[in-house]
């Protein structure tokens, strides 16, 4: 404890207590409020990443909820393992791919890790860039974990574990350069950068990219026994709607820090505004939803209502920071009524996604994309979308980032999950499946009764 | 996200970035810091918001498992609705009745939002007043959440959704308007504000006057079947306390948003205090609720536990500002007793409050609101109150705005349920109530078994 | 409210606000920033105080998973009421004793008075004061909640209550005066303080204490009846992988917390490097002990994955300010290692922890300890550990700290079970045992069945 405060004061020193000794200027004190302001950035992006990385319970609770008890300790060690896995993987790796300025000049730097390189600067390391780390690692972290749903009850743990590694090291990283890469060195400048992509928190990056990946998961393992039956979709219903609604809770509050976090700035509150649009496009979808499933149904189902909260907050991500509350409300509705429709779509295809994560975050994170090209205002901070005057330019821009997103994501997970079924094989055996993977893949239940 | 960074330079650029430039000024250095104090305050205010909004999956949480399994997925659907309906109603209508300077000249803003008029200024969104709408959001959504629990397993699920529309866009805001009218623009002055009356964080505005709904709500629908029969009172058990207990652990994390951040400003370090006076009256509700749970029944009881906790956080969050340690600990071991007999008072006269809603919020929050005019200390900010030197008038104003409380959020509620009750219908069929509400309200079961 | 208004002007206008009025100088700006700092500092430790109070939540949870059905109730309520009246006896007696002016200087045993003696200076609450022991309490909080594992499911609940405020107010504050006493007041100087131990947030003072003190416990209650049979160990398996579950995401989450905001201050943003290194443990220890299992069992094991992951976060908890990512990576494989065999060991010396505290605190506590004195660099604001040019004194340090820290808190709460047991009887009768604790000790069921 001793040294950590000496070196606090150390670092502090070069702030304002160094004033107390130099004589007080102007210049000193302007100084000293830029090295608050940094650390006050940094404070801020390290919490909105601890509430990233709280998303990681909310997904597990969503996807533990909505499939069955017999498969619970398995859906559970793989949202754990992929956050775990893909810490080390995102570190080795990914990160350097995502933001380094040159992948090979990077591993020669003498560590073991690729980040390392970037992070530790004249020996030491450098707090700001061990703050953007943190945050991107947790984003990483989102996109592994959205596939976990879409091939639940009946994936290899050994296969996800695999993918998990795959996503955050290489698949998430190199459509994220694309997108993002100006974010850590001005110099390096993405395709989609280069364009102008409007993707502010990731409903393509992050979203769109873990739900396609699914999508090729899901099509390559076929769908659940039991599920299309006779020309008949037969439901299989989740085992705990309370876990499942806990856990879109813990989604809905993690994404105050994965939408107004990406700012990675105080500076000019823009994060308040931020959190306005995201609660609203959230609520918005929970309500269409709702609606739509009560004509539908004539009851309100619980199942797609949490589902059209997911599909609000997916879609704002793009558009968060430069649209109004108006339009946030009308993406978050639109959101809430798609995301209805496409799981009823897939399940019409025989497409088997037990937790509907290829409608949430794939479809609607297309949605929300190509919807910051349609709504986005200059007084919101943003070029104006089509429907305030800026022609159609973003929206072709929009599309192509949704286009090459899908491209890229579905396809290297297709060649990925075909790869590991004709070496290892994805799917568990019939038998399995049947009696739940937790015994067999794991040696455990979830809700064991020990007298 | 490179439209945002320019925004964030932009922004940035008023504050200390400019300075780079021109000349550095003394005045330029404290124009600095007090850019960065604002945004340090809307940061710390958010994030509070943030921890206010995850008390709805607490309050879910805290109802669901002092229910019957049967009727969880109503009550879930229920606390999820009331705050996605209830965002877009006090957007509408209820955070302009609460804070706008004049409700009618409001309405001709040209925007179908009353409270944009309010947020938008020079056609720009200000990020103080978006800060200040979402604290606020999430305090409306908290009073409407409470009356669920009240008027659970019974209850139509449309009425409900009715009533939280018309809770968070005219009954919360129009008392809220009376007692805090200030908060946004100093020359409104409600009623309640002129004659000095403490509710710093709304042991009143938000939890006598939730209180006092769920009570007008459960009279009106009368008791479920099977609690009172034969002059006894029957027990009808909750499903699941692991889950409730977890909801205190979220709630008692929450008031740490609701309390501290009610300060809306890091300015003297107030939260902190704040933070402290909480914690102990939720450990003294605790503790003195366990203690005589295990005097009356013999043994310490978990229900009843939970409730003391929460019913010493409610107590404390009116006096939270200006009272010691001591003074915390004495209005929350009061406050713990104090809702042990309160819902066996309920019971005997035969008003049935499935979760002790009524006992907690309005009763404690009755409690805390006039422990504000015995306990206030100059020294921690506030008047003196009774106890501390500071004659009766305090206390006459306290219970001034515990009486205007009661009588409007009583009044109006029963008005509501009345008239929903003679319209529509406000309880489900006894069929229904046997079989349980998940089924034939909504399709659905919490916990369903599937193969 | 207004009084709180006026109070955060007063305040406010000894900073920024009173240079409005005087004439700007660079002194003037200075003390501007200054007191901003100040503010920044408290609110993030008072952020960091709410994560690591939402650990407790976290322990109740993984604590129930991991035991039966029929001791859940007594499990929650160990856990609520260990903070709640924590926190009491930790105001009255323990963090005077932690960091008040010491009476016997060295030893560390400082006044025994109410902790407001040190929180009130001139008749006026000191935030930062205020601070600092909330901050402090979440902690003691922790160490106290560690013991309700190791001792579940057959001790009496008045015990459990007793040694809860006996932990708080001295056996967990004396180690703690000698190994951070300096913290409060650089004055107070504990034997460990001087000697340069190393153990940031407490691998030893908080974990190891709680870790060891169930050590104590456990032994002297003996093993649950059939835990051991015909010289095997039986399984006693836990009712609920969700919650245990979610209870780790809980912790990791609120270590984020424990760790980066063990700097109380956002001063050369050490918190950002600190959030890394202990994310990096966590996964580290995640997977390896995953690994292990799976080789050990020929499985992927949920139960003791969990606990790897918290050993991880134990073991990083004393080096997280000192060590590089790669350094904070094999601490956590390291630690992931040793709980799986420690848990193994235990079991074999008949020594029955139901949730593998004692595996987790205690002696990955001890492992993170000595790790400081292995991987700590000057480059990541240490002293050199062995392995980086150190030598030897440093570990020898630690290890004094490790042995002083077992000898205290096994010795001590030895003698306080031992004392419980020969009086009042530490363990419930068999036939308790074999029906559950929450029956007979609180008339409770944790999941009733209600028509």
């Amino acid at each position: 404890m001793r040294i950590l405060i000496l070196l606090t004061l150390a670092f502090a020193s070069s702030g304002i207590w160094a004033d107390d000794v130099a004589p007080a200027t102007a210049e000193s004190a302007l100084s000293a409020v830029a090295t608050l302001r940094d650390e006050t950035n940094w404070l801020w992006t390290c919490i909105a990443g601890f509430l990233v990385f709280f998303m990681q319970a909310g997904f597990a609770l969503v996807e533990a909820g909505f499939t069955r008890a017999k498969n619970t300790v398995n859906i559970l060690m793989k949202n754990f393992m992929d956050f775990a896995l893909g810490s080390l993987a995102y570190w080795l790796i990914g990160f350097a791919i995502m933001f380094g300025p040159q992948i090979i000049s990077g591993i020669g730097f003498g560590s073991v890790s690729l980040a390392d390189s970037l992070l530790i600067v004249d020996g030491k390391p450098d707090p700001s860039k061990f703050t953007f780390f943190i945050f991107q690692l947790v984003f990483a972290g989102t996109a592994a974990t959205i596939v976990s749903g879409a091939m639940a009850e009946r994936t290899k743990f050994v296969d996800y574990v695999i993918f998990s590694v795959l996503i955050t090291a290489f698949v998430y990283p190199i459509f994220g350069s694309l997108a993002w890469s100006n974010l850590f060195n001005p110099d390096n400048k993405g395709y989609l950068v280069e364009a102008g992509f409007i993707d502010f928190a990731g409903s393509t990056v992050v979203h769109s990219v873990g739900g396609w990946a699914g999508l090729a998961g899901t099509i390559v393992l076929g769908p659940r026994i039991g599920k299309y039956q006779d020309g008949k979709v037969l439901p299989i219903l989740g085992h705990n709607m309370t876990i499942a609604a806990l856990g879109v809770f813990i989604l809905w509050l993690g994404w105050f820090g994965f939408n107004p976090g990406s700012t990675t700035s105080v500076g000019g509150g823009t994060f308040a505004i931020i959190a306005v649009t995201t609660n609203f496009a959230a609520a918005a979808g929970a309500v269409s939803s709702m609606i739509v499933t009560w004509i539908l149904f004539k009851k309100p189902d619980i199942g797609l209502t949490l589902n059209g909260a997911l599909a609000g907050l997916v879609a704002i991500t793009a558009p968060c920071a430069n649209v109004s509350i108006s339009s946030a409300i009308i993406i978050g509705l639109v959101g809430g009524v798609l995301v209805v429709f496409s799981v009823l779509f897939f399940d019409k295809i025989k497409v088997d996604d037990p937790v509907g994560a290829v409608s949430v975050h794939g479809v609607c994170g297309a949605w929300g994309t190509i919807a910051a090209g349609l709504f986005a205002e200059q007084a919101f901070g943003g070029v104006n979308g089509l429907f305030f005057g800026g022609g159609i330019d973003q929206l072709l821009v929009q599309l192509q980032g949704v286009g090459i997103g899908f491209v890229w994501a579905f396809g290297a997970s297709l060649v990925i999950f075909l790869g590991l079924k004709f070496t290892i094989g994805l799917r568990v055996s019939e038998d399995e499946e049947i009696q739940g993977l937790d015994i067999l893949e794991h040696g455990n239940e979830a809700y064991p009764i020990s007298k």
